[in-house]
């Protein structure tokens, strides 16, 4: 599975968004203001205006884009044909740990701070992810139905999924001797393992 | 394995410390006063102060209480030469669950708010959770070494075992159709199985 496309290199709207993402991760989407995000960037705050118009407008930009990666990820997945349950499964594991490893301030931020998107926005983004893990769940159930993936609470595994890749939070803090490699085979394996019938 | 003990019906101080820990959980410690506790508890704010000196000294029961059950679990475990290196992983998972899934408000409170400890008890909160980690990474080294584990890194195993037990903070949310015991086989096979060699 190729890399996902960092986008460290885009429009000038792409890297107030990165820069935004940084902040809101280290100090939290209410106490950062416009002007911090400014110096972040490297510009004035008035000039931030021509390209965004509030903190708002940031929050659902890195909210709804890590929610259409997943989204158009699951898409692509779902269509498939030729893949299995069990190595769809795989494949989702594998995206959302490397989404954590590579896009961690948008990821952060869109798990701990879209609470602080606005209406209509917030009820459209938790809807999102209903719908997300819905499928999900659906693709583990019906891998049970066809006896390729063990029976377990299809529920249970999303849930046990989406919070483990969380913890890569913390690989980025410490790194340790372990690389994003290392990372990702022992983590997939872990979780894959345990679906085998 | 017997379930953890509730400590639901213990000392007046108890009770205070079951309130405080409810409110830091709900609203976060920053924004909890010692007068919300009292309320909480149903007594004078006056006369809380007749067993706790500050709310301070509540988050520090609470961390060090949760703390001490999962090491005292650990020491219990460690010095069992009956039981197998996978078995011990696995009772030290389904620990994990039971306590995420029985004292939820102090787990979430260690997790989220131990932050907010005063020195010198953040620091030895933080060795303590450090220590923790490294005893349960070395039971997962000794069995690799031993065959009775799959050769995966021991730091992502405890990674991925502590952060998948976060979930259940949204099992407790919207609980659906899956009881606590289909959680915690669900949960304990998914994350067990993927370490059998």
């Amino acid at each position: 599975m190729p890399r996902i496309s960092p986008q460290k290199h885009g429009t000038r709207r792409d890297s107030i968004t990165q820069a935004a993402a940084r902040l809101f991760r280290d100090r939290g989407f209410a106490a950062t203001g416009m002007r911090d995000v400014a110096q972040e960037v490297g510009v004035e705050a008035a000039s931030l205006y021509n390209h965004i118009r509030s903190k708002s407008e940031l929050l659902r930009e890195i909210c709804f884009r890590v929610a259409k990666t997943f989204t158009e990820h699951l898409d692509k997945l779902e269509s498939d044909p030729y893949t299995g349950s069990l190595e769809k499964v795989e494949a989702i594991i594998r995206f959302h740990v490397r989404m954590w490893v590579e896009q961690i301030d948008e990821v952060l931020v869109t798990t701990n701070e879209s609470r602080f998107l606005e209406e209509p926005f917030l009820s459209a983004f938790l809807q999102e992810r209903r719908v997300y893990v819905r499928r999900f769940e659906e693709i583990i159930g019906k891998g049970i139905a066809q006896g390729q993936i063990r029976s377990l609470e299809p529920y249970v595994v999303v849930l046990t999924v989406m919070s483990a890749v969380r913890g890569i939070e913390f690989w980025h803090r410490t790194k340790k001797d372990v690389s994003a490699q290392q990372l990702e085979e022992s983590m997939v394996l872990n979780l894959i393992s345990g679906l085998k019938p």
